[in-house]
């Protein structure tokens, strides 16, 4: 039976999405609205769009929306700022950003920083993708800036993975070599009417070509222009390609699994330290950091008592 | 007393620092070495130098590192690589990087990459720091791509931290606005050659002097040509003097208490982690995942029922 406050959920009503997202952002308690939540998700799929600050990864996001919503196919978004815990909140709020689909009912977008979960930013990606995939949405896009672990994490979570690039980005490209030409499924050179546009695809290309992928899908690089919509139904189309692609070859489901299991081993050591948090108190952590800071103690030693006291008192609240 | 391991690392013998950094990188027992390092960190000064890919950092931090060696004083360098958890090795090798320096013993140089250690980057990075301070190198630059999580932990360890942007990083700088800019002490306009430098240092100073920032130190905006070393003195003496200003202001004994707490966090998760994964068999862990991928449970359940598990075998074993 579908809970009463779960089913304006599943039914996409904007405003019962959009408290459920901030719900599971900010309150580590969250755990019961995704349980009931988790067994209508599966049929969304999840695009990640990740590049440097500056490529124009966000217009490029709001042209893909278009396009999909063109095609009446539900959108949301999620935008990851990681810059965001010095700020407390996301950096291009979700007001002023993307202003031209804000109307559409068939579109939610949601900017995210990190601030208030204890399980990390990939964690709190992981949840909102549960709310928006229940609430019905087709196509999930995250975006997130660089290449940090987080970012990793959430890339892999991806069904495609579209790196975002900009002409004459060589030496970024060399630095990328090794890291993220391995996880791109479609690598976009963007803002393509600027000098060096195709000398960067080529580039890419050859990188790609040079590349002993094992099998499955073989990178394809497309170049855009985000502010016109230049290539961007070019995308779209490989996008969709990729996804078909993915869900016959098996490679999908391989995806999903590897996703389910980080996503244990994320909660489990959350539960832990949400226990450890109850079980210790403000004033114990700051005077072990003290004497860690005198060098008094050094961490490794000081984070086995804590341990050790931690598994005591659990054993008398059992 | 000092055992006799651990003296050729706090004598700086370049051979044993490298062994004992490849020890804190790969195993995560080596707490004992730790542990006998920490008492002698302490002296180290922490200088984070981060920016975008392409922003000429790597080129930058050489050309700080030979300017401490000018004036006698031991650098090491950890350069973190947040995109080599994909290649499981660091891109850019320590053996092609910096080879100008690589040569002289009173620099140390490592390239580091996330795999390998439970705990993240920023923990790895930590245990590095802790070696390279006992070892007496008497200024640590940590050079990081982007602005992940892990990085802002990085970046919360330095004392001085040095924002890499380029000439006409406008659109970036946009984005930084409420992130970056608050942790920057010393913002470094690179390629000062390039069309736009002048512009670009203005707006950063303009944004500086639209923050209000409470107290201590006022950011500063230097403008360099890190290929040629221009401006790199006046870098190195800005940063200087913001280390001066830090242990004056007694606001470096709080980023210590700051780091420390943030430290013992990082290791009793990683604690707690070890010995879940000794008390959770692979299969275990593997069925679970399959469930979660299958729909049968979700990962909220899941972990909770893990956790019990392994809270139960812990008082078996104890």
């Amino acid at each position: 039976m579908i809970s009463e406050h779960v089913k304006p959920i599943l039914d996409g009503e904007i405003r019962s999405v959009a408290r459920a997202l901030s719900c599971v952002e900010n309150i580590d308690g969250a755990a019961e609205l995704l349980r009931e939540l988790y067994p209508y998700t599966g049929e969304a799929r999840i695009i990640g769009v990740t590049g440097s600050p500056g490529t124009g990864k966000s217009t490029l996001v709001e042209q893909i929306a278009r396009r999909y919503l063109d095609r009446n196919i539900r959108t949301g978004i999620i935008a990851v700022d990681p810059t965001s815990p010095f700020s407390g909140g996301a950096i291009l709020g979700d007001r002023i950003r993307m202003q031209s689909l804000a109307t559409d009912p068939r579109v939610f977008i949601r900017s995210m920083a990190t601030r208030g979960k204890m399980g990390g930013l990939s964690s709190a990606v992981d949840d909102a993708l549960v709310v928006l995939d229940a609430a019905g949405y087709d196509r999930l896009i995250v975006e997130t800036v660089g290449v940090g672990q987080d970012e990793v994490d959430i890339v892999r979570t991806a069904d495609v993975t579209v790196v975002v690039l900009l002409p004459g980005a060589g030496d970024e490209i060399q630095t990328f070599k090794a890291g993220v030409m391995e996880i791109g499924d479609i690598f976009v050179v963007n803002k393509a009417d600027r000098e060096g546009a195709e000398r960067t695809a080529k580039e890419v290309k050859a990188l790609i070509a040079s590349e002993k992928r094992k099998e499955g899908w073989t990178p394809v690089v497309i170049r855009t222009i985000a502010t016109t919509g230049t290539g961007v139904d070019e995308l779209v189309d490989t996008m969709e390609r990729c996804l078909a692609f993915q869900a016959s070859s098996g490679s999908r489901s391989l995806k999903e699994l590897d996703s389910a299991r980080r996503r244990l081993v994320d909660r489990v050591r959350e539960l832990f330290f949400l226990e450890a948090t109850t079980l210790v108190s403000e004033a114990e952590w700051d005077e072990l950091a003290e004497r860690i800071q005198k060098r008094k103690i050094d961490p490794y030693t000081a984070a086995e008592e804590l341990l050790a006291r931690i598994k005591e008192r659990e054993g008398h609240n059992d």
